[in-house]
């Protein structure tokens, strides 16, 4: 895909959309953006492009660059784009993919849809699946790329922490602490959840020996805290030696990592699709490789 | 319309809504909205919904209603709707109707096909339309109607000001402006404005004599308050007795209404396209109107 093909970002991702397209082999070219009083958005593309472009934007508080997607998508089609392809390390709206009551807004495919209307392909990292098997039937495209943050991380908890314990938060992220722990040939286990809000969870410890050990909570995405919280204060009640936080998607609402670091947890990692100052690891070759797969 | 018509708004919008339904003869609903830490919105409809739905969503600070706006219509579709109507008494994105430099983003067309392709008829009060004659060049759903704040401004000027000369702004409100005069024979003229930018605009005053007149500076929108504030400033050292402000849309982004008080303007007027704590004139009556037709 490289040749012809040019990657476009906002200003505040230059640094991972350089990194992308250095791995690519790709040119880059910044989206101009004005903002104006009364909250429109004024934007700019490169005047010409090539048959193939690529657009990155995470989508963590989703809704205002969703409005970005559709104006830089339908513009980039009327100059001679082609081949659309996004790349949204994180994507939004995954989690509502059934009505848990009638009437409720199946956001997951609706966002899915309107996603699909704009792009011929998708790359991102670890969406929140529950109950759809595949990221096409919740994104429509014609070509997708799943990529995840499990492989990575493993390697940063072995480069970083003798004999590791994985522990995961609840029974969701079970299949995925399975595969980060099988790369390294790590001990792991998951906790049992029952969520009462978007911020009062209830967890309950596996049933294995956490004395002395040190622990790492692993997860696809950290939002809140509470649940992280939550588990490392039952974790280091029961004996844990130390509790570090690994996860894919550092979206951290309001004063999560301080929430987390007063329950006792030590260091604190993620990947850098969302750009934050946990990230220690990047997804930029992951990225390039599925770009030009 | 009446007749198994629902009107469905967001908790805000209740009192406008209740004005416009209760001059319309329907019934109303209320979106049930939560906001996830991490900015995506969970909403819930009605479960059933009767063949026709009214939409009320005025388009301020557009880009979150506008996420809001497709997850309500795609899932309105889903329960039974089968003619939506949007009705935004402000209308956003109306401005940028050709590309000033050669990569902008013709945002007008844009968010007029997205807006096209989840309503069949779409209400508002004076969009801010320049190059395009009609809505429906922007907005290219099946109906259209445009009303106007300019009349109801007018009346109340006439209760509240004796002998006035109506001014505007900027050559863009003269036609606006000579209609809101017709309607009580008021005196009017129009500035000359030259912009620099959105928050530096040179006026220069229309050649009347306006020493001892009560002026009020009618607008379709006000948004950083600077066009009004430097027209106000100049009005006064020129001998108007007063300066007030009449506008449909009450934009007013950060500290607009204390820069044109600042500047000497007395009373400030709106109509409630979007609620202010100027509004002054309800557009309900007339949106009514415009549903029953």
């Amino acid at each position: 895909m490289p040749l012809q093909t040019l990657l476009l970002h906002f200003e505040e991702d230059q640094a991972s959309a350089a990194r992308i397209a250095q791995a690519a082999g790709m040119a880059t070219a910044c989206l101009e953006r004005h903002r104006f009083p009364d909250g429109e958005l004024k934007l700019r593309l490169p005047p010409a492009l090539p048959r193939r472009v690529v657009l990155l934007r995470t989508l963590d508080h989703p809704n205002e660059k969703l409005v970005e997607l559709l104006l830089v998508a339908r513009t980039a089609r009327q100059l001679g784009a082609q081949h659309l392809t996004l790349v949204a390390p994180y994507l939004a709206y995954m989690r509502q993919d059934i009505a848990f009551h009638p009437g409720e807004v199946i956001s997951q495919r609706v966002v899915g849809s309107f996603l699909a209307g704009l792009f011929d392909a998708v790359i991102t990292v670890d969406p929140h699946l529950h109950r759809v098997a595949t990221l096409q039937e919740a994104v429509p495209v014609p070509h997708t790329v799943v990529l995840s943050g499990a492989p990575l991380l493993s390697d940063w908890i072995a480069a970083h922490v003798q004999a590791p314990l994985l522990v995961g938060p609840d029974e969701e992220s079970a299949q995925w602490i399975a595969q980060a722990a099988a790369r390294h040939n790590f001990d792991f286990a998951v906790c049992h959840k029952i969520r009462h809000g978007d911020r009062h969870v209830e967890v309950t410890l596996p049933d294995i020996k956490v004395a002395g050990r040190s622990v790492v909570l692993l997860d696809d995405v950290a939002s809140s805290g509470h649940t992280l919280a939550e588990a490392a204060r039952l974790l280091l009640a029961a004996g844990a030696a130390s509790v570090d936080v690994a996860v894919t998607h550092a979206l951290f609402a309001d004063n999560a990592v301080q929430l987390i670091q007063t329950a006792g947890v030590g260091k604190v990692w993620s990947t850098d699709c969302i750009p934050h100052t946990t990230n220690a690891v990047s997804m930029a070759a992951a990225i390039a490789d599925a770009l030009l797969s």
